[in-house]
């Protein structure tokens, strides 16, 4: 099964980290950490564009090696990784709660509001304001190639949104109109540029054109550390056949299917953490917060 | 059948109008005009937005009238109306040709170009340039929901040239690295601004914020003489169904879905038409030199 | 009793004419002229920024003279000045009016509009868009210092149409839910800038900023022949009075009250003239239009 | 009698603090603290806009919360009360004198400056430039609808300064040869969003637009902490009549007057604190300096 | 002897011509003629970016060919050939004199100018300006690779203008203060865009940042034919020893020498022709005044 | 000697106190102290543009002064003067080597970049990146009036680099197939703004009319502390001889020749500094970091 979402890459991710440490057979502490760097490793680099599974573990290993250091013998290290792991869970779901209430305190009765692609993080935004009682519509843009933008619709449906769909490139049609652009993120770097769907930097552009003000919903691990060392996120390019479906027909014909694209942190005016509300340019504030100045260090599946 | 492309509809008008002539049973010249006349009427306001149609009949209706004044007989009359009809197909025609011959100047060896839809008009531009030995990309956008952008890719393929297929939304993601961007038009109003596919005006905003420059390639007979007097082209609204192939599922779901978006003069390098490249504040040039200054004048099917 | 607005001076100038021409107690046509002459230049100097009242006077005495190449002798002469005159009085009231219908032609139901200052010819559009039964609301600033905002909003209640003030500086807080802002002119240059009441252009920025257009309705005698020539149009300053009733107590403070201020072509959509709609770049088409290429000939009142 | 400027509120509040705790009757700990919560809840929300008041309330909240730590008696409690109100009036009049001397510093002899409504930030920091020996200049607006730039003009005149005044929309007729424009705030949010009296916003977007800096004047007390929380500084609408005195002339005429608007972050330069120099996305750091990521705790009046 | 500046070049271009047609051994006129068009072929295809060269043929062809209709002889023809390049000579030097006094118009007392490269016609502007006892100050910039710009500054002296010269790549730090661009032009497309010294669209660009208006001062036969049906206008790439003297020195370093740049239209104000002001995107019109609407004519010289 | 570039000139300046410390014949830790003194102060105030030098002061008295307050005596304070001095050369010599290597993992194969001026941070990034095996191609400006673009241009030419040098002007010419442009810094404001080489700000502006992000490479120590309080950078004016050898030939012509502009904070997309990468309205971050608040402590050299 594929996963797909940063938040849902980031708890499988600690749910991967949490059956290795129940199965493992290890019988002493190093063979132990062995097995779960080897699993982290495999883990946190499966995906490359979303930084938000290396982020979960280098949130449980924090944990860890600190108790490490107390000298933990093997039984009691293999409960706290086990529950470190689900720390990380219930503060992922945590966080998406908060964020829902952060960014529903920015909507009011008569919004008009555009989204791309499905994201929990701006479905918990909206569904939030819905439940506080305000009224307010939302566009979903259908977001191909693999169309998440009518999953986002009919979950907004479901709780009683008033909710339309149209086609992605239809945005600067309809934006003249609407008082906020709110969407996710998959990674979000150093100088506060936003990796999420390809298209976000397009609607994000086109909201900027006519002064309407886009909001980013992102939990604090989609930050990505290495950006301060100057490293670029990897954007993912996949299958053409998501695409084209009978790529047959189309033969000698290219098909570019990047599934990510980068919107400037000048096209941002708010990024909505589980931590508050930041400009985009505060985003190196957060991972000094998390992370300090150190850019180089070893990473927990070095 | 359904005719698509505003070129197609225009030479579909005049087509018909030939063959009311042809068939008529008017005993008359005043019921033969007025056989005309009702075919007019039916044949030009048939689509709401492409201009080309009534700009069909005004061309061959000019011709008529001045005829007229000379007390042409019935025979003589049939016999023009025929002729007429055959002329702005073949005016049609050539207009496409020279559009290309002109364009085609302006690309240049590895050059990078973008489009959106099919337009019959571009593909005569990168045709003609192909067949000079230039050598280039183009990349086309699927062009959501109908997806006129494969059939693009397909025929520019078939002549040889270089050719990639894109995601409408992933526009953006390229365009740094893009020469040109040049698309069609269905109409063109007296400020210059630009009626095209849903989707061109935030290509073309995107090709400005990187500093790439756009090319329309129109016919003449695209711009809008009503636009003169203040009116306002009509954005067609097509079927849901275009969208959303199972609308059940999507029940309770809004579906907008516009046929067409307006971008505006100050995203549009050159307007390549069969007369010549003007800048697009400069459709109102065309447009007096067309039709003159007369704002509120009876149309042919009044 | 001093006259305000474009089109009333040029009326007045043409109305001073007229009288001149009927109380005129001159024997011989050269006396005549000679008197036409200095009223002319009397009249069309008065007020600098005004280029209605130079451009009326050009109007009567482009009939009057090609006239006297024919050879009229005095009686038929000021038969004709009288008729002039009439003529261009009517010509004003009619070239209100068709600004009127073409400028309503852009509006639709549910229209949000800005307008600032008093101007008839967007009187005329609004006017004429509620007569059709065009469902619309409109803003209208106070325009300090002499308040003709609030006569303004005072005649669109009287005709029925939805009213609300704003303090001029309110402009942009409000500006994002805007379809329109309509303006009239006092002078449009060469190149397409368009002088009007102080705080225009600051308006039509603040449009632009939020994707509002902005639409200029104005006669064509407001466009200035001179700028073709370079001439400069001279920004009226007024009386510190305007500003500060009691300027004792403002005593050592300086006042600047520039009457007028330059919106620049790029800010402007469309003008709405009585020959039609124009991209204020195609200025110069209408000048050329009416006064030819002649940059630098004698005036009438030289 | 009504106070006018977020600084003299949060000093009045302050005040208010301070008197409700020199004659509470309060006989135990408790009661007086209650009674100190009752006044601070009445001051802290008696103006929507401005966050100084609850700042200032926050502010001897601190130190009172740490002192009742430490088990202090009713007198001593008192004593506390009285002596921290006095402190914020100290400290937020010796914030002013240290602005005005940061300020001061960026101005050089020859400057040009624009400044609209009425400000003790900015009124010291061209103040403290005057007595520096500086010579500049000042262009006042007028600021509708309660004219306090007028009051601004009689101050600086009655230091000494050079002082012009214009009318608000007047403000993009002279802004070419500016070389700063100065304002206070009333509040700045999270995301370095500035808001101040009604007209700031498009006065900065005019700067902007002419390469005109933008300088803030405000005390750290002007950043509202709830905005890291997604609240929306709410912005309040005032009396019709502070814009039309006579509204029975202009009945049936809605008459709308919000006091403030916001400035983005983008047309800002810089934020000119006690604290030193900051740009208008370090908003957030002043704010997580003072608050600390705390979003949601309990107010100290509730 | 290497003539620069599109309009020396234009009237070597006459010069030549009349050098040919007086010398001429030609016994015949069909021999006379090929010894023309030989002239003009080698003339007007030297330089390849000035399109003054084959303008200036063009010009006087216009004259010949309509005389050759009329069945002139050889004498009367070869008089005709001297005396219609010495109409373009002259013609020329007269468009520059009239440039002069419709650009002198446009400047004001107290004004600050920046130029770029050396140009007659704005060397025209300025010293008309300068006679009518206006006073400015102008900045020349030094113009790398050929240093012109010394030039300009030294006959800008020499007319008694008060003259600064700066590096190029100072013009952004001294333009917030300027009122003026004004620069000349090598040609000018069918768009508006305008083709001149390397780095004069970089001057354009910081001049709009700053809201400075640039006005380009050209005469009509710098508006490109070609353009109009696609041509694109070849920049002239020189010598790398006009930029590094000593080429030994920078061995296996590229060096890239581009004499020309594009500004775009939408960075132009206006464009001072002798036939008056247009702004650029009325080039078009200039065009077709001069050239008609035919696109791809045969040239004198083919 | 006259030492260039900020980063020498701070080492210069480490070096001067490191040998005043050596060579000082001071009996006494307060006579030692004040030679010292008097060495920074002058070194420190030599250049007016470049903070690097008061800065490094700034790093040693750090050390030297934490140590006296532990009762130091003289010898060991002399020798803890000659050491603090020679590790800031040596953090100063690694900063670029850090520097070098984060800058370098955000180019990758087939790059375009432009740099401006000479740095040896920017040339650490290329370098590094070279050393990698990336291949890339980098246009250097020749850099008026000292031509430091030259050296850059053979220093890259020397490790291997594909070089092309340019004039200044030129770089809007090429700007759009560029990837990155890449400068150093000479000094950084609390807001993020930066001083640089004259030229620098011209071209970060053409890199964002193009969509090219621009990346300034700096060590903290380039960080203004003195801007926190309003201080402005002073931008050196040198001699104009710099710009004209032969200034005679100039007489009574001007020549400005300021070394530096500032490139406004939102022209740059990020700071690469040994710290990490920042953008730029996160260099207060690195002021209070290193600073703390304290705006207008008592300097070492006071």
């Amino acid at each position: 099964m594929e996963i797909r979402g940063a938040g849902p890459i980031a708890r499988a991710v600690a749910q991967g980290i949490k059956i290795e440490a129940e199965t493992s057979a290890a019988t002493s502490t190093d063979s132990f950490m062995e097995h779960l760097k080897e699993a982290a490793r495999t883990l946190a680099t499966a995906r490359p564009t979303a930084v938000s599974a290396p982020n979960a573990v280098r949130f449980l290993y924090k944990r860890l090696t600190s108790q490490m250091k107390e000298g933990k013998e093997l039984p009691e290290l293999k409960e706290l990784a086990i529950r470190s792991s689900q720390e990380f869970i219930e503060f992922s779901e945590e966080a998406t709660k908060k964020i829902g209430e952060i960014g529903a305190n920015r909507l009011r009765d008569g919004d008009l509001i555009m989204t791309h692609c499905h994201s929990s993080n701006v479905l918990s935004v909206l569904t939030t304001a819905h439940n506080q009682g305000k009224h307010f519509e939302v566009y979903c843009t259908e977001t191909r190639p693999r169309l998440q933008g009518l999953i986002m619709a009919k979950k907004l449906r479901d709780v009683g949104v008033s909710t339309t769909i149209i086609v992605d490139c239809a945005a600067r049609y309809f934006m003249e109109e609407f008082n906020h652009v709110i969407i996710g993120a998959d990674a979000i770097a150093a100088n506060g540029a936003v990796v999420n769907k390809i298209g976000t930097s397009e609607i994000a552009l086109v909201a900027r054109e006519a002064r309407v003000r886009t909001m980013v919903a992102a939990e604090t691990y989609k930050f990505h550390p290495g950006t301060m060392g100057g490293e670029l996120i990897e954007i993912e390019e996949r299958s053409p056949r998501e695409v084209i479906h009978d790529t047959k027909e189309f033969s000698q014909i290219n098909i570019r299917n990047p599934a990510f694209d980068i919107t400037p942190p000048e096209y941002i005016d708010v990024i909505v953490t589980e931590m508050g509300i930041i400009p985009p340019q505060a985003a190196i504030l957060i991972l000094t917060e998390q992370y300090g100045w150190k850019i180089s260090e070893k990473e927990p599946w070095e």
